[in-house]
C-alpha cells in the first residue's frame, strides 16, 4: 500500500501512554471503591441519548458546546455531564428502584469547547449522587465530604480542604438585610473573593447599587472563619432574624455534628461562607475542595444538595445530594506537576524468559503454574536474542523474571531474578509461586500521589 | 412546570437495572482480571476519531452503520469497533511502545444499525491482542485459548468448545487441489455447514462449478474431526504437496502442543477445519467459541492471526493474534436464557439501622469503624417507620443489617441481624468488624453463570 495515513488522535481528547494508564486506573479504580464502601451501585448509562432529553434544561454556553448530529430521524447528543442522564434514568425507573437510591457513575462525557490548556472535549466524570424519594436526611450531606476525604487520603494527598456552606443561609442573610431580588448577583460577585480580593469585591458591590452599611455587613459576615464552633457562634451572634437563616444555619450545624460522628479532621474541612455552587440548582449544602498549595487549580471535586433532580421528566419531588471530581482535569493538574508516581509499565508480576525455544514449552507451563496462584505472568515467547528478552523486562519495568534454560528443566528448577535489586537466585519450580507470592508480599507501595 | 419530557432512551442501547449492571460489571471484571494474568495491559482510546483514521479501510455495511458527523471543521466518527483504534494507536506509538505490545480494551463501540432482537448500537466488546514487531512467537497463538477457557470458567460456563483452525492450511489445501481462485467462495460456503447442512454445501459446490471428484476431496478434508493427534495423523495421511499446507499444519501442530503445555483440557478444544473467521484479516490460527447447548448462539469469542495490523498508517510489519468477546450480546443471551445467578441488588455488605434520630451519628461511626476494616456499608439515616428501613435492606438484599437503639448505645452493642437466616444476636460494638468479617468469609458464592 502507498498511500498512508497520518495516525493521529483529534485535539482535546486525552489519550494515555501505558504507565499512565496505569496510574489513571488506580484512582478511577480507588474512586469507585471508596463510592462502594459507602453503599453506591453503579450505573452505566448510554453515551448517546436523545437531543429532546438531554437538552430539557441545558442552554446557552453548554449548548453551543455539545455533539449533536441526527442519524436516521433521530436528533442525537452526546452526553455532556453525568447528571442529567441520571435524572432521566431516575425518573424513567421511579418504580422501579429502592429509595434512597445511591448510585456512582465514572464515565466519560463529551463537550466540543475550543480545546485551551487544562480543558477537555472527552473526560472523565467521577459521579455520585443520593435519591430520596419527598425526603432525605441530612446525613447523607455529612456523608459526602467524608467520602471526598477518603478518596483524596487513599490517592496519597495531604493537604486538602473541603470547604463547605449551605445555601439558605446566605439566602436567608440576604434576605434580612432587604437584599433578597439582589441575592443573585451579590452571591455570583462573593464567589469571586478569592480571585480579585476584598477590596474589589467591594468596588463591584457598590457599582450593584449596595449602600455602604449593607457593603459592611455582607463583608463581615463573608469574613466569618475560624474552626466551626467558631463559626456558628459568630452566625448566632449576629441574630438574624430570618426562618430560612436559621433552618440553613440547624442544617449545617446538625451536617458538621454527623461530620465529626464519621470522625472527619477538622483540619481537612472548613466552613466557608463565601461560595455558592452556581446559583440554580443547589438549595442546600454545598461543597468545593481545594488543594491549598495550588490555588489556581480551583475546586477539584464539587457539588451540593438539591431540592428537585428530575423536575423535567416528573412531577415526583426527588431531593438529592452528590458530587462529581472532574477525574481528567484533576490527572492532567497532577501529571503537569510531576506529582504522580510510577506504577510501571504493566500489572505483570513475573516475566518468564525460555532461553530457547526449546524451554518455550515448559515456561508456558510455569506462567501458567504461577498465574492459577493469582500472579500475573507474561512469557517471553518470541525467539530472538537473551539479551533483548531482558531489555523488555527492564523496559516493562516488569519486579521479577524467571529465566528457564536446559540446565533449569532438567533439574527442575528456575533462576529467580529480582529486577531491581539485580540479585538471582536458583529456586526449584515447586517452590516458586510461594517465594514470587513473599516477594510481592514485602515490596513496599508508593501512594499515588507524591509527597509535597 | 407544567410539561414534562417522557423520559427514555435509544432503541439498541443497553441500560441495566442495578442487579443486572452488577452483573455485568462482574463478568466485565473477570473479563480485565483474566487478561491481565496474561500480562495485557489497559488501552483507553476516545471514543471520537477522525473518519479519515476510522475509515481507512472501512466499507459498505460498517459505513453505512457509522456514527458520523461534523462539528466546526472536523468529521468525525464515533468507533464502530476497537481494532481500528488500536492500529491508529500502535502506529502512533510504535517508537514509544515496547513489543510484543499485550493490550487490552474492555469499551463501547457504536453501529447505527437497524435495531433488532439481539443487536446493539452501542455495545461492549472486550478485546486482547498481541502486537509483534517484524515477528511474533506462535506460543502467543496458544495462549490465546487459553485465556479463553480462563474467562468461561471463571465466568461458571461449564461446556463450551474452543474451535480452531489455521487460514494457511486451508489455503494451501485449497491450492493442491487446483482450487486456489475458488477458495474464498468454497470457505464462504464451507463456512456455513453447520448452518445449512452437508448436503446443502455439496449443492452449493456443484453451483459454483466444481467437480465431483474436488467436491468429494472437500467435503472429506471437512469432516476430519477428532483428538488433535487424530486430525493430524489424518491430515499428514493426506500427503498434500503444498508448502502452504504443511507451514499451516506445522504451525497448528506447534500452537496444539503450546495449548497442551498451558493445560487446556482436550474436552474444550477442537481442531474445526471448517471455520475461517472472515477472509480478507487473518492470515494463520483462527478462532471460534461455541456453547453447544446453544448452536444458534453462533460464536461468543473469536479471532485469529494477522500479518499486519496498520497496513493503512504504516510501512512497518505489524503481526498481530487477537480475539473479541461481544460482552454486551453475550450478556444478553445469558439472560434471555435465564442463566446469570442474582448477585443481589449492591455490593454493600451492611446497612447500619439507628431506631430513632437521636442515635444517626452513632450509626454514622459504627459505619465508618466497619470500612476501615474494609467492609462496604450503607448508613440508613432518613428518619422514616423502622419498618420501612427494614424494607430497604430487604429490597437491596443487604445481607446483614445492624440495629442501633437506645439500649444498645448505652450498652455500645448493636442487635446483628442475618438476612438470609432471619437470626440476630447482639454482637459488642467492639467486636463486630470482626464478626460481619467471619460471616462474609464464610458465605458461599455462587459463579455468575448458572449450571445448565
Amino acid at each position: 500500500m502507498a498511500h498512508k495515513i497520518t495516525p493521529r488522535i483529534l485535539s482535546g481528547f486525552m489519550e494515555l501512554p501505558p504507565h499512565e494508564q496505569l496510574i489513571f486506573n488506580q484512582m478511577k479504580q480507588i474512586i469507585a471503591d471508596s463510592y462502594e464502601s459507602f453503599g453506591f451501585t453503579e450505573l452505566d448509562t448510554p453515551t448517546l441519548e436523545l437531543s429532546e432529553i438531554l437538552l430539557a434544561k441545558a442552554g446557552g454556553e453548554t449548548e453551543k458546546q455539545i455533539y449533536r448530529f441526527n442519524k436516521g430521524d433521530a436528533d442525537l447528543c452526546m452526553r455532556f455531564d453525568l447528571t442529567v442522564p441520571l435524572a432521566r434514568y431516575v425518573a424513567q425507573h421511579q418504580n422501579e428502584l429502592t429509595f434512597p437510591f445511591k448510585r456512582y457513575q465514572i464515565a466519560k462525557v463529551y463537550r466540543g469547547e475550543r480545546p485551551q490548556h487544562g480543558r477537555f472535549r472527552e473526560f472523565y466524570q467521577a459521579d455520585i449522587d443520593i435519591i430520596g424519594s419527598e425526603k432525605l436526611s441530612l446525613a447523607y450531606d455529612a456523608e459526602i465530604p467524608c467520602i471526598i476525604y477518603r478518596i483524596f487520603t487513599k490517592l496519597g494527598l495531604k493537604r486538602f480542604q473541603i470547604h463547605i456552606n449551605n445555601r439558605k443561609l446566605l439566602q436567608g442573610f440576604y434576605e434580612s438585610l432587604g437584599l433578597a431580588q439582589q441575592t443573585t448577583d451579590i452571591l455570583r460577585i462573593i464567589d469571586k473573593t478569592d480571585k480579585i480580593g476584598t477590596e474589589n469585591v467591594r468596588l463591584c458591590l457598590q457599582d450593584l447599587g449596595l449602600k455602604e452599611t449593607d457593603i459592611n455587613a455582607v463583608l463581615s459576615f463573608c469574613a466569618i472563619q475560624g474552626s466551626s464552633e467558631n463559626v456558628f457562634s459568630q452566625l448566632k451572634k449576629l441574630s438574624v432574624d430570618n426562618a430560612l437563616f436559621s433552618e440553613g444555619l440547624e442544617a449545617l450545624e446538625m451536617v458538621v455534628e454527623a461530620m465529626k460522628s464519621l470522625g472527619l479532621p477538622e483540619s481537612h474541612f472548613v466552613i466557608d461562607l463565601k461560595i455558592t455552587r452556581g446559583l440554580d440548582y443547589y438549595t442546600g449544602t454545598v461543597y468545593e475542595t481545594f488543594v491549598p498549595d495550588f490555588p489556581n487549580w480551583g475546586s477539584v471535586c464539587s457539588g451540593g444538595r438539591y431540592e428537585n433532580l428530575a423536575e423535567y421528566y416528573t412531577d415526583r419531588k426527588l431531593p438529592g445530594v452528590g458530587i462529581s471530581i472532574g477525574l481528567t482535569r484533576f490527572f492532567d493538574l497532577l501529571r503537569e506537576k510531576d506529582l504522580l508516581n510510577s506504577l510501571g509499565k504493566t500489572t505483570t508480576t513475573v516475566l518468564v524468559i525460555p532461553m530457547s525455544e526449546n524451554e518455550v514449552n515448559q515456561a508456558l507451563k510455569i506462567g501458567q503454574e504461577l498465574r492459577s496462584e493469582g500472579i500475573k505472568v507474561d512469557v517471553f515467547s518470541t525467539d530472538i536474542k537473551f539479551k533483548n528478552k531482558m531489555a523488555y523486562a527492564n523496559k516493562m519495568q516488569i519486579p521479577y523474571v524467571v529465566i528457564l534454560g536446559e540446565n533449569e528443566v532438567e533439574t527442575q528448577t528456575v533462576v529467580l531474578k529480582e529486577m531491581e535489586k539485580q540479585t538471582q537466585h536458583t529456586v526449584p519450580q515447586s517452590k516458586l509461586a510461594p517465594t514470587v507470592r513473599l516477594l510481592c508480599h514485602l515490596r513496599p507501595t508508593a501512594p499515588i500521589i507524591k509527597a509535597f
